[in-house]
């Protein structure tokens, strides 16, 4: 069934190498026969771990003549001084050497425990039994290995028609924001068959990025590890894509379209989720105040634990936006709650706020809709054009437990 | 033993006037027998409720002549259209009738449930009743009648020698930022007889609240309804104060040391808290940055569930600072802790960091101060002079349940 997942050109693996204590799978590799192209955006928080800083000096050396990415789960390779970049550096090579490949050529990434060295000799043992393990439907596997405390794998494949040629993306991606323990890492890595210059590559992935994980908020926390890697080999042989224009809209739809699906699921399978929340704001003065005053609801705890009560407890709704830094006109805001048992399945919409004040609703059919799984908030600023979405979750006892007792 | 709060020619009062269900007290009145000079900071929320509005014309209008504050809990008359502001004016109005005042002489605080009207029927009745309890010592009945989900009063007294002459201050505060659910508002009302210009009040009070109440952090939420007042009728017969200088600093001092006691008080009753924690960053290259950092630490969830599950879990400490979009050089980045049974009992400092790398301390040494119910958490950044404290606290199981179920 892994049959789906497989993007010519690539091999992917996942294995045990012995540095999760748990002894399930912790070392991924994703391989392209061929060299290929890469693009990645990186966190932006100022403690980079060592694989991130790594990379970004690998992009600017090298971002035409990739062949992979080694990955680990179990450590992060995090705060870990001038030992950390000279492993971070042995784990590349060590890839390097496996496969054959020229120098500079292999990505790296981590997540797990901080502040603690990489157990270099298991990851040196477990990275050729790792290159013996590359197969095209090694994706499950390689989906399962970055895991640190995510629930399930998350996998996504996708496929697009461009310039008459099918072109395939498929992606992995593990959790991310405030859901995890311990430096809440999210690492997310699509291989693609595409044919594209790396420029547009790194185009496409930063739009891409801005419109799928950047629109993820658990908490507001940003990992020091947190990398999104794009890998395209080029074999789907569309023609080469070198200037913006239908082409590259067409992979640019399908790539956010991956990204938003890793994204989403990302949130979905977040520690002590119960609720899938979409928060939509529009009428802002510009899309960044939209932004802004989405994400100020995704990351009030004071709206997350209403979430968490069905309770459709507007007021604090309103009270994020006002502490948002935007321009606001109370007199004109309007407020919508929608819910559901999926994505598909939405019920009818209900006004709870127009012209910043309260309608008489019935508080019961408020709270049916707070109660389902999926639960979407819609704010109308009534002052432009401007619009953003931002998926997030709800907070629960779960998350108090997992996250107070995580090292416990 | 009221006897202790007394501030010459002030009188409070704190009686039920039927608006809580509870039929707990819910009207307070602060009045002073002489005009008396007035400043305010108001909430930053572009929500304002009708009262913070009302407040703020009111002292554009007039800040010497006042003559008390009438203050109301159980509903806050936020979101509540032309007829909240119709209701707050009434409701000054009232008092004014009731004292005898001049028109615009008496400021109005809600606190309670939002986009609900005010039931002026009992306000109208309740006013003459506290008119009628206002003494010299009425001050714990008005602390009292403040609270809404508060566990206990507040109220503070202090005194100090200003040119010979001693000055008493009081004040009273009810609970504030993410702590308190449905709108989370802080109100507090601090009176005095020292004698000082407006402008010079004001200018203390603004500076006060700046190292006081804006330095509590609960989770980040502002109110539509916070609101500090201050007001100072000159009984004490110091010479007036009328410039910077001793005086005035002497009158900062006592002023900044109320407004932070009843500030930490707002955090100590936190709902749910099960820990005071006191977050020193300096080094920064600014007073600025390092309040950011500080902020940033406060408020974020990893951080605070570590802080209830005594979780020494420096790692999410210093990735909050990496976010906290302030200069960091992590190699110049260091890390202690110090816990203790009460502020005045602290343990010997520990350090976790140095260098931005974790040094080899003994787990449990530093689980031992995070069991304490007071923490001392402090970041060098060894970048420059700048420096911040902020006051917070943890987030535990029954924050979530207290917010989670409060309407149900």
């Amino acid at each position: 069934m892994d049959a789906e997942f497989v993007v010519p050109g690539f091999d992917a693996a996942g294995i045990v190498a012995g540095i999760k204590k748990s002894g399930a799978p912790d070392l991924t590799l994703i391989v392209s026969r061929i060299p290929c192209r890469a693009a990645a955006a990186f966190t932006k928080n100022a403690f980079p771990a060592a694989p991130v800083q790594y990379d970004r000096r690998l992009l600017s050396l090298n971002p035409t003549a990739i062949h992979g990415v080694v990955i680990n789960s179990g450590c992060a390779n995090a705060c870990t001084g001038v030992p950390g970049d000279a492993n971070a550096r042995l784990m590349a090579e060590a890839v390097e050497r496996a496969l054959g490949a020229n120098d500079n050529s292999v990505f790296v990434m981590s997540t797990g425990v901080i502040g603690v060295q990489l157990p270099m000799d298991k990851l040196t043992q477990g990275i050729p039994q790792a290159v013996d393990q590359l197969r095209p439907d090694g994706w499950a596997d390689a989906a399962q290995a970055i895991m640190t405390t995510d629930t399930r794998p998350k996998l996504v494949t996708r496929s697009a028609e461009i310039d008459g040629q099918t072109v395939r993306l498929t992606g992995i991606a593990k959790g991310a924001g405030m859901i995890h323990p311990d430096m809440a890492t999210m690492l997310s890595c699509i291989a693609t068959d595409a044919a594209i210059s790396q420029p547009l590559l790194q185009q496409a992935l930063s739009a891409a990025v801005e419109r799928s994980y950047n629109c993820i908020s658990i908490d507001g926390d940003t990992s020091t590890n947190d990398t999104v890697l794009l890998l395209a080999n080029g074999l789907a042989g569309n023609p080469e894509i070198t200037s913006t224009g239908p082409a590259y809209d067409a992979f640019l739809a399908v790539l956010t379209e991956i990204a938003t699906e890793l994204a989403q699921a990302i949130v979905r399978d977040g520690e002590g989720v119960t609720k899938f929340v979409t928060i939509h704001v529009h009428g802002a003065k510009s899309a960044e105040e939209a932004h802004r005053a989405a994400n100020t609801i995704a990351t009030s705890p004071l709206v997350k634990t209403a979430f968490f009560g069905n309770d459709a407890n507007w007021g604090r709704i309103l009270a994020a936006v006002g502490r948002a830094g935007i321009t606001v006109e109370p007199a004109r805001c309007a407020l919508f709650i929608t819910g559901g048992a999926s994505a598909a399945d939405r019920g009818p919409e209900l006004q709870l706020v127009a012209g910043g004040t309260p309608l008489p609703y019935a508080e019961s059919e408020a709270a049916a809709r707070f109660a389902q799984p999926e639960l979407d908030v819609r704010v109308d600023l009534g002052l432009g054009d401007g619009e953003a979405t931002v998926w997030t979750c709800d907070l629960s006892h779960d998350y108090v437990s997992i996250n107070g007792d995580y090292r416990s």
